[in-house]
C-alpha cells in the first residue's frame, strides 16, 4: 500500500501530521468494513470525531461542490452546525441502511447512557461503485456498520478497503485516500485532515502535481481515455483549530481546490460533497446558557485554507496510489496507478 | 373526519380544487400505511407525482424553513431540479429503512423495464413521534412502504393516518392536512395542491384564521399551554404549473408563510422543510439534447405564491380538524381541536 | 405620530422595552434625512449599530426572504459575518450614491483614526418609492447621509421620515416602523428590535392581529383593492444577545413571519430582506488570535426566534400606524390608515 | 500585449473560439476607461452582453467563491435569474458610484424608448487595487463609465487596461483577461467565454501548466513571495448555449476550478465571484405567459463544465501575460510575468 509520498512526490508546502492522516487530529478514530464477494466490492468506512459523539457533539459544516449526490443529513448540519454521530460512508444504494445502523448505534450509546433515543441525525456519504459491486443488492448493513466501528482507531489502511473498495478514480482503481496537514495559531500547533473517498475524475484530466499521465496511461491500455468527470468524491475534513461553523464552513469549501489541483473539474455526474468538523468544541446538553467557545480570529484562517487545499490534494492522489487493480462482479479490470509508476 | 370547512371556517380567497387536495392535480396519488400498536403510533405516507416518475421525472425544488431535521435528498434536488421517486413521510427515526425501501421500489421499476437500477435518489421526509410513538423501535419498513404505495390514489384520508398517526401540532393532535388552490394563466387552469404532516406550533399561537383559542384550550385542559414552537411540519406541494426548478422554489418557498398564518414562527427545534415538483415537465433519459420545457413568465407568479401560502394555512388547519384524540404508548393522551369546537 | 398600542392594539405576547423600538438595544442610534419636494418624497434612514461600527464591527447576519431587490453589501455580510458600516435605508435607484456616501463617511472615520481608507463594505437597503417620488433623479446623496447620521439617536420619528417618506404598504401608506421585544437568558435581561422600511403588500391581504379591514377600505375609497404584492420590505433586526452570525442568521429569518402575520405573502416584485446584527461582540483588528467570544447556547435560541417575529409584525403594523396621508408628484394621494380608524 | 498562447503555452484540450475572448459569444461587446495619473492606476470596464439589455434581459446566475467582497446586484441576480444591465467591473471603493452611473445609463436608454426608468438591478464586481491607486479618493465616475461603454466592441486589450490597471495577481502585475472554448451540442457550435478581473493569489503558489516560477521569480525579486492568497478575483462568464439560471449556475460555479489550476486557494481576502450570462434566451415584458425557452438536456452539459474551468483557468494567464510592469502612486514598482519568461 505505497502512498504518494512512496512515488517520491511531495505534494504542497505544508508540513503533515506524523500518521499524514485524517487520525492526525487528536482523537479521531477511523475503521473499515470491506465487502469482497464474487459479486461484491463495497465496504463502509466510519470516521469517529470522538468516541461519545451523541453527548459531546461537535462543531460542523458541509459544504456541496457538486450536489449529484445522496449523503444523508446535511440539512441538519447546516442548520445547527453540529454533528452528532460519527460520519459513515458507503456505496449510493446503501446510504439508507446505513443510516439506519447510526440510529441504532446511537440508540445503544443512549441505552448505555440509561436514556433512550428518541432524535438524531446520521451523516452518511456515497459514491457509487457499480461498475465493480451488484449494487442494487445493498449488502451493506447493520452489521458491517458495527464491525467498521470495531476497527475504529488512530490506523487504518487506504486504497482499495472500506467504502473505496469498488470506487473508481480518474479512469484508474479509486478508493480511500487520506492526508494532513500542520499549522501554528495562538503559538500552539493544531491538525487539518483529510479522508476522502474517491470515485470521480476523468484520465484525461489526471494531473499529478503537474504531471499528466492520461495520454500515456490510455495508450499503453489500448483504450481512450474516458472524458467525462463521473462518479463522486465525499471528503471528510477534521480538525482541532477552534472554528464556528461558518469558519469551518469556509475552511471546508476549500476540499473543492484540492480535487481541481487533481484534475476534477467536478464533473455533471460527480457528487462531490465536503463534511467538516472540529473537535475543539464539545457541544452538551448541560452546557452554560450562554457559552463561550475559542474560535480563530476571521483574518487568521488562511493557512487553514491552504491546508484543506493540499490535505485534499494529497488525500485524493493516495487513495490513487494507494489502490490495486480490482476485478468486477462481471470481469471488469480495474487497473491502479500503480501499474503505470514508470509513466509519471 | 371533518375538515376545516365542515368548522365553517374557509381560509384564504383563491378557489380550491374539486378534492381540495394535493391529488387534485392531475396524476398525483396519495397512499397511506398507518401502524398502530400498544406501543407505536406511526406510519408512512407516500406521494406519487406521477406513476413511473424514475422515468419521467419531474421537474423539482426544496426549500429549508428551518433545518432541524432529518429529510433525505435534498442535496440531489437542490443541484438537478429533478425528482425521480415518490416523497415518502415517515417518523424520524425510520428514514433510513424508507429510504431503503424507496431504493427497492425503484429497483422492481427497473427491472419491471428490463433494466438494472444503479442509482437513485430517495427522497424522504420525517416528523418526530416519540410522544405517542416508540420511535427508537422504528416498525416502518419496507413492507410498509408498499402498502402506502399500493394503498395510493387520487381520494386519501386526513388526520391521524400514514405517517401522521402519532403527531402532535400547536399542542393538540396533529397529522396529515392537504388542500389546493385554482388559478388560471395563459386561459387554462392550473393547480396547486399541498400535502402537509403537521408535528409543529405551540397551543399558545394557534391561529385559525384571526381566531386564537389557545388560552381557552389550556384552561379546559387545565394544563399551561406549552410555549415552544417544537416537532417539525413536511409542506409537499405539487402543481401542474409549468415552472423551472428556479420558478418552483420561489413558489414552494411560500409555504413558510401558511405555517406563519396558523401561528408558527418556525421554532428552533422544528424541521420545517418544504419539497415541491411540478408534473408539467417528465425529463426522459431519450429526451432532445435541446429540450424546450414550458414555463411561466416570471412576473405571471404572483398568483402561485399566494396558492402556496392559501394551500399549506388550509393544509395545517385540515390536518388539526381531522385529527382525533389519540392515546400513546405511555398512557399519554393527545387531545384534538375538534374536541374543542365551541371554543373557535 | 399615533403608533399601534395607541390604537388600542397590542401585537403578541412578549413584553416590549421602553421606547418599543430598535433602539432599545443598548448603544443604537437611528437617524433619518426626508426629502420633501414638489418631485420627491424620499429620504434616507440611518441606523447606527454603534459610534465606532468599522473599528468595532458587529457580527452580522442576512436573510434573503424573497430577493426582487437591490439591497447592497450583502455577499461580504454573509461570508464573513460581520458589519462595519451603518446600516442605510434609501430608495432603489439611490443605492450607489448612499453607498458612495457611506464610503465617504468610513474615510472620515480612518482620517479621524489618522489611517487611510482601503476597503469597506457598505451595506444599504432599498425600497421603490416612484409612485410618489420621481425616482430617476435620485436625489438622495451624500449630504443627506450625512444629515441623517448627524440626527441619528436612540429617539426618532416613524412613519412617513426618511426612507419611509414615499412608501406604499398594504395599499395604504407606509413607511418607518420600529418595535422590540424583551427576553432573559442566563438571568440577564436581553433586547430584539427591529426597524422596517416598509413598502410591500396589498391591501386586500392586510391583517392587523385578525381584523381584515382591506374590503372595508376599498369600499370607502371606491376603488378596488390591488391584488398583488408588491414593492419590498427592508427589515433590520438588531440586538445585544451573544450570538454568532449563523445563531442570528437563524434569528433574522423569522422577520419573515413578522410579515406574513401582517397579511404578506412575500410577493414576486418585493424585495424582502432582513439584516442583522448584534452589539454583544466588537469585532477589533487587534484581538487575540484565539478570541472567546460568548454565545447563547442553542436550544435557548426559541424565545429570540419569537421576539424577531413579534417585532416584525409590530414594526409593519406602526410604519401603517404611524404614516399620514401623501401626494405624490403627479397628484396622486396615497391614504393612511390613520384615516381608517373605525374600520379596524 | 503578448498572451499567454503567445509564450507557447497552451492550457486545456478544448478548442478556443476565434478571439479567444469573451467576445466570441455572438453579440458580447467589452470596454474599457482607463485611469492613469501620477496617484491612480484604475479604471473600468464594462461588458455588455446585447446592446438592449434592459429590454431584452438575459438568463443569468452566480456564485460566491469566497466572498470578502463587494460585488453589487447579485440578490436580484439570484432570485430571478436575469441580468438587465451591462456588467460594470472596478476598484472596491468605486462600486457605488459605477452602480449610480449604471442607473444612469438605463436611464437614458429608457427616455430613448420613450419610458421613464423606474427600477434596475445594475452589477458591478470589483477588485481593490489600493496598492497602485489611490483607492479612496474613487475617480471613477459616470464619465468613465460611459466612455468604457462607447468604447466597447468586439476587440478589447487585456492586461493594464479598464479594472484591470492596478490590480496584482499571484504577487505579479495582474489586470484583464480573457479566453474561450467552443463546444458542439444538438449538430450546433456554441461558445462559453471568460473575462477575469485578477487581483488574486500568491506568487508562491503560481502555477502555469504545471511550471512552478515563484521561487525563482521571488529569487529574482530578491524578496520573499507573498504566502497569502489576498486580493479577488471577478470571473464574468458569457455563453451562447441554452441554459436555465441553474443550469447556468452550475456552469459558471466551475470558474472556481480555473482559478484553482492556476494556484488560487481562494484565499481568506479574495473575494473571489463569478457572474455568468447566456445570451440564448431575451426576456422581454411582452412574452407570452407561458414562454418556451430552449435549453440543453442536464446530462448534456459536462462540456460546458470544463469550458467554464478552462476558459477561466486561461482567462487568469492571460491576465498575468498581458500585463506590464506598473509604478503606484507611491513608487512602488510591481513587476509583470513579461519580465520572467525566461523562468517559465
Amino acid at each position: 500500500m505505497p502512498l504518494i509520498r512512496e512515488y517520491g512526490l511531495i505534494p504542497g508546502r505544508m508540513p503533515p501530521g506524523p500518521r499524514n492522516t485524517l487520525a492526525d487530529v487528536p482523537g479521531v478514530a477511523v475503521g473499515h468494513c470491506t465487502v469482497r464477494t464474487p459479486g461484491h466490492n463495497t465496504g463502509v468506512t466510519v470516521i469517529l470525531p470522538r468516541a461519545d459523539i451523541y453527548f459531546k457533539k461537535c462543531t460542523a459544516a458541509a459544504h456541496v461542490i457538486n450536489g449529484y449526490g445522496k449523503t444523508a443529513g446535511l440539512v441538519q448540519v447546516e442548520e445547527l452546525g453540529q454533528l452528532e454521530t460519527p460520519i459513515a460512508l458507503t456505496n449510493t444504494l446503501n446510504v439508507g441502511l446505513v443510516s439506519d445502523a447510526l440510529v441504532q448505534y446511537t440508540a445503544d450509546a443512549c441505552a448505555a447512557h440509561g436514556t433512550e433515543l428518541r432524535s438524531v441525525n446520521p451523516v452518511v456519504g456515497e459514491c457509487n461503485d457499480s461498475t465493480l459491486n451488484r449494487i442494487a443488492e445493498r449488502v451493506v448493513g447493520r452489521a458491517e456498520v458495527y464491525r467498521a466501528i470495531a476497527a475504529a482507531g488512530p490506523d487504518f489502511a487506504q486504497g482499495c478497503v472500506g467504502a473505496g473498495t469498488g470506487m473508481i478514480c480518474h479512469g484508474l482503481k479509486g478508493g480511500i485516500g487520506s492526508a494532513s496537514r500542520r499549522l501554528t495559531a495562538d503559538g500552539r500547533t493544531f491538525t487539518v485532515g483529510v479522508l476522502a473517498l474517491c470515485n470521480h475524475g476523468c484520465l484525461e484530466e489526471l494531473n499529478i502535481l503537474g504531471r499528466r499521465p492520461g495520454a500515456a496511461i490510455a495508450a499503453r491500455q489500448q483504450a481512450a481515455a474516458k472524458t467525462d468527470d463521473v462518479g463522486s468524491c465525499i471528503l471528510v475534513l477534521g480538525t482541532d483549530l477552534p472554528l464556528s461553523s461558518r469558519q469551518l464552513g469556509r475552511v471546508v469549501r476549500r476540499c473543492g481546490v484540492g480535487l481541481a489541483r487533481v484534475g476534477s473539474y467536478w464533473g455533471h455526474g460527480s457528487g462531490d460533497i465536503a463534511i467538516g468538523f472540529t473537535t475543539a468544541h464539545a457541544l452538551c446538553a448541560d452546557a452554560a446558557e450562554v457559552e463561550t467557545l475559542p474560535h480563530l480570529r476571521e483574518d487568521r484562517l488562511e493557512p487553514a485554507f491552504l491546508a484543506a487545499a493540499e490535505a485534499a490534494e494529497e488525500a485524493v492522489l493516495n487513495a490513487l496510489a494507494a489502490a490495486e487493480p480490482t476485478t468486477g462482479y462481471d470481469g471488469t479490470v480495474c487497473h491502479a496507478l500503480c501499474e503505470y509508476r514508470d509513466l509519471l
